[in-house]
């Protein structure tokens, strides 16, 4: 954790330093929004309250302030600016470090016996405070980094057997030698474990088709307070309800999910990519659900409204961009890229040079977002999914709720029955501004038929939107099981029941 | 009912009459079985028990024999042999054909107060005892057929609300007008329904990519006996565990699916197939895996074994066949079907004209079946799952455990990381025999590490072997949200858990 920003993402150097912050603010911020001038410095490690527990014995444990202040929190806009005002107030008492399954029974076991709350920690990537803890009583932060084993790639089958705690780059390194790769890279993807993907469902690479984490499961092991549930390893399986749904999304309530049979795939041999300019967001919508409905499955299929084709890919030209991009691992997929970009051309659309100030970016954009948020800015991103139908009012009624912040919208990801659109929202203020413009988006997003989340999670963050669209049989039969395989009630308290 | 088989599959105008139950012993049976040449009459329906119980006030009910008969089994083995041979002996007292969710509510509150338990029936093609009642008690089988409703067809977004009762014909009779199609075609399609496809999973028409009904599901609306759970709509969520996928698989034992909305598509425009022969299975196993493997994604992608392909398709040269198809709403899919071939070739296999008899004998199967068991052969069908590694093995088990009898095997679907085999079992016998080779071929599919069932569901006949591949956590977990949801255990008893 040594070179981890205990309070932004990342690795230190990583971070954009002080000069490079003020260039950001006068050729990218200044054009659009008013700042202060001030920079708030990057934060030293507030005086934490003591530890008012002793960690269990046989489990590797922390207990200092950098280990304990850089599990406080996850990396949201709320838990970002808290950290840079020093305002770290309920840390946990301990960070555990379990070498594997015996020591994560040891925790639950003294857990239970000492009224600790238990919080799994993957990468800690939370953007809706899914690893921080809102009780008031002691609680520790399982970091479960020492999982990190790739048990086994099998080529046959185009299959991986990994740990819960196996970051993104780790896994990919393993996988190369064999020329194959998971093909999941969330923006969080440097920073992120695969239990973290697999409990709050991430969203991947391929912007249609097989995306979600979830389609790429073949089994499970997951650690429960009452055992191992360890799901068979098959192709698929039309026994029963799907064990492994239970536990995917079930964002640390249920078990730590310490090992996966992934699916995997060759590497792409292939691959062709455009972008093409459409007029209005409305004649890109319209395009972008011809392709999403095609068949044709791109890799990316990124529709972004001109707000966001200036201010994140540079091409301030006043039109939307769609970039699409196919990959091919056995023969070369120009021809569907071409079918793609004929079906956009009757839409209106001209196809122009990919920006590539966007792709760049991707990764980059965490590192972004915390220098403004050190400029004073509230940065929020708010995503979700709804049916083609609904999303121009869905569109509308966010950027109204939000106003007058700055708006920008883009298509993470496309379906046959509708679009993933993802908001940024741009503004100065501070923490009560940030939690009005998330209360309304959200209210706008659910009143406008879209989910609350699409692949940033419910956390505690999402809870109140959540609990209004969940079925209610469904909330109680979810209680059911908690009381069953979790019965002293240790495992994420807040989050989702 | 008047038309359908109360013993048998489908309609008994569509059934084999005695002479051509006899061709079919003389010119397909013959050459491969020993038959003692008597032909089992097609029978009467027995006298029944009187019904113990009077049906609930204010829902329709049939109480006759031909209706009660008619409700007692689904359409396995075991089932058919058992009527033909007048042995109905634990009828339903009561057949219930409610209008709507309020004549379900009813049943459900009746039920728990005297004691009855509800089986739901949505076609009856159940081949796993999933449709009978195996306790002791009073009974009633609780027809979906009259929520018949396809209530909206939606061509903007490709999707379809649909009530639970609705038959395979009657959704695409809705659909085509629109041009497009649910392209869901198990081998029960005239005679089984949307609800029954999504409570046991089924599989479907493609062979490789989405093809499992689970797919097609954008929301779920079940009605438990602790009130309605239905599902938001939107194209993708991650959001908590889905709530769809505990209902998926549940086999009637937590509610009954009253509505859903299925994602369709656009009904193909091109199709492109042929059939490549191959000198052993093993060699077309190789080759199969290459297409499953290459991201082609064909419609179909079915190998037969050398018997198969002999005795289902009509093509006895000993050597094994792979049946190739592709099809595409938007664009020519020659170029993929080439390359397809090209695999093909290069794994030693010889492109062939597909054989006719196998596709047209795909749905008049189970009118087949029911004319061998007249002539007095047990006929089972065994389907699993495995990877690719275990197939070779699995195969050999399989045909070991069952032997001296005849077996056939074929490839209903193919996933990346392994196939779907899917074995025919002939054999002179009766019910006995049928007991003992059931047995043999589930413990050989378990040891040999596939799953119980690929898409038959696990009804009561699969429960031994279920009850050993299901993860410990989860059998309690869904038994807690079962005496959640269904608190006084009304639905399908003995069923799952």
């Amino acid at each position: 954790m040594t070179e981890r920003s205990w309070w932004g993402w990342g690795r230190t150097d990583a971070a954009l330093d002080d000069d490079a912050c003020r260039e950001l603010a006068a050729t990218r911020v200044r054009p659009f929004l008013p700042l202060s001038g001030t920079l708030l410095p990057v934060p030293a490690v507030p005086p934490l309250p003591a530890p008012r527990i002793r960690p269990p014995a046989r489990v590797v444990a922390a207990t200092d302030d950098v280990s304990r202040a850089g599990h406080a929190y996850g990396k949201a806009y709320r838990d970002v600016v808290r950290a840079l005002h020093g305002d770290v107030d309920h840390p946990p008492d301990a960070v555990l470090y379990p070498a594997g399954e015996e020591d994560i029974e040891r925790t639950y076991g003294w857990a239970a016996a000492n009224g600790v709350a238990v919080v799994p920690y993957g990468g800690g990537s939370s953007v809706v405070g899914g690893v921080e803890y809102r009780g008031g009583g002691p609680w520790v932060s399982l970091d479960l980094s020492r999982l990190a084993a790739v048990s086994e790639v099998d080529s046959v089958n185009l299959a991986v057997r990994v740990q819960g705690g196996v970051y993104g780059p780790a896994l990919e390194d393993a996988l190369r030698p064999h020329s194959l790769t998971l093909r999941h890279f969330p923006q969080s993807f440097e920073y992120s474990t695969v239990g973290g993907w697999l409990a709050t469902r991430a969203g991947g690479h391929y912007a249609t088709g097989y995306t979600h984490i979830d389609d790429h499961v073949a089994a499970l092991r997951v650690l429960t307070p009452a055992g191992v549930s360890e799901s068979l390893r098959v192709p698929a399986s039309g026994a029963g309800p799907s064990p492994d749904r239970l536990f995917l999304g079930s964002e640390g309530i249920l078990g730590v999910i310490t090992e996966a049979w992934l699916r995997v795939r060759r590497r792409p041999a292939y691959t062709a990519a455009t972008a093409v300019r459409f007029e209005s967001l409305t004649a890109g919508v319209a395009a972008t659900r011809t392709v999403a409905q095609s068949g044709l499955l791109p890799s990316n299929c990124r529709l972004l409204d001109p707000v966001e084709a200036a201010l994140q890919a540079g091409v301030p030209d006043g039109g939307a961009r769609l970039l699409l991009g196919f990959e091919g691992a056995d023969a070369p997929v120009d021809a569907a890229l071409a079918r793609a970009v004929e079906w956009c051309r009757d839409a209106g659309g001209t196809p122009v040079a990919a920006p590539e100030r966007w792709r760049r970016g991707f990764l980059r954009a965490p590192y972004l977002r915390d220098a403004l948020v050190r400029l004073g800015l509230v940065v929020e991103t708010v995503e979700t999914a709804c049916t083609w139908d609904r999303f121009e009012a869905l569109h509308a009624a966010v950027c109204d709720a939000v106003a007058p912040a700055l708006v920008t919208c883009r298509f993470t990801h496309v379906y046959p029955d509708g679009p993933a659109p993802y908001f940024t929202v741009l503004t100065t203020g501070g923490l009560s501004t940030w939690d009005g413009l998330k209360a309304a988006a959200s209210d706008a997003i659910v009143h406008s038929g879209g989910t609350i989340t699409h692949h940033h999670a419910v956390g505690r963050d999402h809870r109140p939107w959540y609990d209004r669209q969940r079925p209610g049989p469904f909330a109680t039969a979810l209680r059911a099981v908690k009381s069953t395989v979790d019965p002293h009630g240790v495992l994420n308290p807040g989050v989702l029941i």
